[in-house]
Parts: C-alpha cells; sequence; structure tokens
C-alpha cells in the first residue's frame, strides 16, 4: 500500500525541516530533562532515560507540533487564526501556542470533556465550540468555524507541520542521551511516533522504534501486522490519549520506520503508572505509562540495552486516579 | 538561653565541615535538579526556585545527613554498625548508606509503622526491631540495641554530621540558583533548617531563611517566639515528617539564624500539595507542601522576591491521598 505522503514527495519532511522547527519554537517550548530511576533500571535489566515531555509547556509534548504549526503560518494567515477538534492535549497546545503568538484559536471538543480540560484552554486563550460526542457532529462542527472564521485548520497529529514539530523531541533526546540502541513511545494517532521515526530514521538509523499501545485499543498494532490502516470506533481504554486512529500521514511513517508495535493490558498500564508516580516522583498520564508497561512485559527485548522512553504528559485529573476507589 | 551547641564550640561546623561533607557523600546522593514553574511564580508573584529532593536517593534529603554519618566513621567503629530510631525517611536513608558501607542497620520502629516504610527499610538492607508506638518503649528499645550491637547512634536530626550533611543541601542550591533573596524549608525537628542556617548564614547570611510549619503541630513556632524550645506530645498533622520537636543542636541554628516560622493550616497544606502535583508534575509529600502553603499565605513576604524552595522528599502512599476520600 502507497501513502498520501508517497504519492507527493514534496511533503516528506526531511532533517533540515526539523532543525529549522526546533528553532521555530524554542522561545515557546522547554528543552524538557532526562530522569532515570536505578530501581527501574535493576527491574528491567535495561538502563532507562525518561525524556520527560510531562514537564513540558501546557504539560504534554504536543505543545511541540502545535508550536511548529502556529509559528510557520504567514502574518496573513495568522491573522485569520487557527482551529481544530481535540478534548485532550492538543486542545491546550493549540491554545498555548496561539496565545504566545496572539492570534485567535478555536477548538471543537465534545460537551462531555472533561471540565478541567475546558477550563485550561479557557486558560490559554483558546474559544471552545461545543459539538455532540459523535464523529458526525465534530467534523460538521469544525467544518462550520471553518468556513465561519477562515482559520487555519490545525489537525492534532495527521498534519505534516505538527509532525515535524513532535519529530524535536527525540532530537532533543538524541542530544542528551548518546549510543541509544531502542526508543519506546505510546502510540495513538501516530503523531509522537512518526516525529520519532521522522528524526531517527535520519540521524540514527539503527536505533530501534518501538511504540506502546494499550491492547483494549489496539488498532495501530493490527494495522501494523495488517499493512493498512484499521480503525476502530470509540475503543475503551485508561489511556485516554491513545484511543485515535493512525491516518496516512502517521501511517507512512510506522508502516516504514517502526520496527514493532507492542500492547499491554489495562491492569499492565496502570501498575507502570502508579509504579513511576511511586519511584521516579514524576506525574505522568496514563498513556504514557505504556511504554514502561510493555518493557516490563517483553524484557528480552530491552534486557542491556539503552532505552529511550517518551513521557509524553502530565495531564492527570488529581480527584480519580485509576488504582483508587473513590468514595 | 545558650544551648548545648554553644557551649561546647569545637562541635560548631565550620563552612569547610560542609565542603567536606559534600565531598564524602558525593558518590552516594544525587546533585538533585532546580524546577521552575511559571504558573506558580503568576500566582505568588515571587520567582520560586524548587529543589527537588524528592528526587534524591531513598526519595528525601535525609540521606545527606544519614550518608555524612555513616562515611565519616572510622573502620573499627563503622565495623559495629549504626542504629537510629524512626518511622520515616531517616530510617530509609541510614539503611540506604550503610548498605553502600557495607555495614549493618538497626532501624527501631514502631509496630504501627507504614508497612511501605517497613518494607523500604528491609529492601536496603536494614534490621527492623520493633517497639511499642510510645515515647518510653522507643527509648528503652533503641538503648538495648546499642548495647547488645555496639552499633553508632545516629539521631534522624539532633546529630552534628547529621546536619553537617543536610547543609550540602543548600549549598548546591546557592551554585545552582545565584541572587536568592530567601529560602523557605519545611520544619520538624530542625535537621533541614538547621543545615540549610549553617550554609547560608557563612556563604550567603543576606539570605532571609524562612521555617514553614503545620498550625497543627506549630511548636517550633511557638519555640522561636518564647526563645526556649516548647515540645509538644504527639500533635496531628497529615505533614507526619513534622511531627517531632526541636532539640539543642537544632534549636542553635534556629534560635540564632531562622528570620521567621510561618505556619500552614491542614486544608492551605493539602491544597498546596495537590496544586504542585496538579501544575509541576511532581510527586511531593504533604511535609513539603508545607512551604508553598506559607507563600500563599504570605504574598507580602515574598512577592518580587527569588526564592528557593526545600522539597524536601517524595515519599508518598499513593492508595491513600489527602484530597480523595477512599471508598
Amino acid at each position: 500500500m502507497t501513502t498520501a505522503i508517497e504519492n507527493s514527495n514534496d511533503t516528506v519532511p526531511s532533517i533540515q525541516d526539523v532543525y529549522a522547527a526546533h528553532e521555530r519554537i524554542k522561545p515557546y517550548i522547554h528543552q524538557t530533562p532526562i530522569l532515570t530511576s536505578s530501581y527501574l533500571n535493576e527491574l528491567t535489566g535495561a538502563e532507562l532515560f525518561f525524556k520527560c515531555e510531562n514537564f513540558q509547556k501546557a504539560g504534554a509534548f504536543k505543545v511541540r507540533g502545535a508550536s511548529n504549526a502556529v509559528f510557520s503560518l504567514s502574518d496573513e494567515k495568522a491573522r485569520l487564526g487557527v482551529a481544530t477538534h481535540s478534548s485532550g492535549n492538543h486542545a491546550l497546545s493549540l491554545s498555548y501556542a496561539a496565545g504566545r503568538r496572539g492570534i485567535p484559536c478555536t477548538v471543537v471538543m465534545p460537551r462531555t470533556a472533561p471540565k478541567a480540560k475546558k477550563d485550561a484552554v479557557i486558560g490559554y486563550g483558546g474559544v471552545i465550540v461545543e459539538c455532540e460526542p459523535s464523529t458526525s457532529s465534530r467534523e460538521e462542527t469544525i467544518a462550520r468555524v471553518l468556513a465561519d472564521t477562515g482559520a487555519e485548520f490545525v489537525h492534532p497529529y495527521n498534519d505534516i507541520r505538527v509532525i515535524t514539530g513532535q519529530a524535536t523531541c527525540s532530537m532533543e533526546l538524541r542530544d542528551q542521551v548518546p549510543d541509544l540502541d531502542a526508543v519506546v513511545a505510546p502510540i495513538g494517532g501516530g503523531g509522537m511516533i512518526s516525529g520519532t521515526c521522522l528524526t531517527l530514521s535520519r540521524l540514527a538509523p539503527n536505533v530501534r522504534i518501538y511504540a506502546a499501545e494499550p491492547e483494549q485499543a489496539d488498532d495501530a498494532y493490527r494495522s501494523f501486522k495488517a499493512g493498512y490502516i484499521i480503525a476502530d470506533d470509540a475503543p475503551k481504554t485508561i489511556a485516554d490519549g491513545l484511543k485515535v486512529p493512525l491516518k496516512e500521514n502517521t501511517w507512512h511513517f510506522v508502516s516504514n520506520h517502526v520496527t514493532d508495535i507492542q500492547t499491554a493490558s489495562e491492569d499492565e498500564i496502570v501498575a507502570a503508572m502508579k509504579l513511576t508516580w511511586q519511584r521516579m516522583k514524576i506525574v505522568i498520564e496514563a498513556s504514557c505509562a505504556v511504554p514502561l508497561a510493555v518493557i516490563l512485559k517483553n524484557p528480552d527485548v530491552y534486557r542491556n540495552q539503552r532505552v529511550g522512553v517518551v513521557i509524553t504528559g502530565g495531564n492527570v485529573d488529581m480527584d480519580t486516579l485509576p488504582w483508587i476507589t473513590n468514595a
């Protein structure tokens, strides 16, 4: 199967595009730190290097791609603002980036989205347009918003500017940790993994790239095995950043550059999340516990390896932690 | 009132002693990072620099003092091991440090201490001797342990070697953050605050030193106002590292070098703890949320100041978080 991006060669980003993106977004993002844990190294038999995007601006790596999209717009385009649909970290990140450029940002969110996420979008200066929690309502609403405002649509992951922005994360990781054998990152729509592939396939092609996915939302795993995109309708998982399907631009990178996709059960994800909080003293989302869960589950793959682990975000509802049953 | 330490001048540590301690313990501790939060800076009107001892070995600053005590013993003394009484981070830290030196460590713990803490002590190679949860039982038990083993007693805070070890924390902080106006640290028995006083009174005497204490365990506050040590019997607070009273060695530093002691209510402490987890994405104990709580409560004291905030530890029971009512 060929992909959209392969059919239009001029849109495949180069490593120079990633360097340019990094320069473009540097004033608006953190170079996030690498943390290690001797306890987790002993437990896994690997040497793990956690790239802590939970400490990123707006609390997640998504701000890299959103900032790259916002700051690569011409002044004329930018004047009309940006828009997206997202109930998660992309909504916060695009609002943040647009705020830094001083342009409008409209976010289509299901009316059922958590109040904390809505408040955060508003806090960053974004305007929310609510839709029903269905694909048809979302598509209809974003189309109307775009027609009304003339805003530039920035898809959460199926956008080359966004993927190129996410690629700056593994560029930093590679500078911070020499001689990596492998990198593990969560996979949902595939934005982070695609960025990782974009950078490492050019700069460090020997580094193996593993995608980590919830068993209960394993459409990327099944796509990878089948050789074409399989999209599930509304899978249920605690890792709520990983429910969305691959799209043509991310499929290009996944199908060409990912070494393997590994899955973990809900219990394994929650256990890895709690273990990270307990031992590393950092707050991470369930979505970014999936990499540690698959490392613990596949020790033979990672033993004695130097492994980069992307902690994608830390925006957690503190009142409902998955290992505590509320009263 | 004069203090024990003032009556025996040769035991007051010098800044050279702190430098020597830092060299001695460096192989066994982390130089912990400084984190900042633009959100909390905006909220407080101050510039806050968080010294993250929650990322320290064994999860707390206590490993500095414990390591200094363990590694300054002569080989002959060390052979017989070390002992202490503690149900908290000092127990873990002394076990860790003794393990690194390869000597025995006995910890007297109340039989009611949390299983997680006991498991951690055992995990580091310490031996637990249980006592009843009363002062008399604890004193009787530690006396018997010391008589039986010939081990060196290392008090959790009323020990000059321990205070000198804790002093290395603000030595790092001062190197990492130039031109601080103030430092805020929690106060329980006073080990961290005494170490902070020891370093800053010598190296940066213009930096104001604030101690932060729970209202419900405000014996240090009342001691400071009265001019002599007041010790409460078993105060109740969520900040369980801060229940113990000052002793003569820590009183020396508190009475001579602390600018002021400020207190916060239980609700204010829990709110500051939750806010830190949410916005900074780090796991901190209730005890080390007290500094942020008093900064939020006394904005006029800290506004436009560069303030070092000591996050003393991150050993939290993840199953019982104070803002969640368990089922």
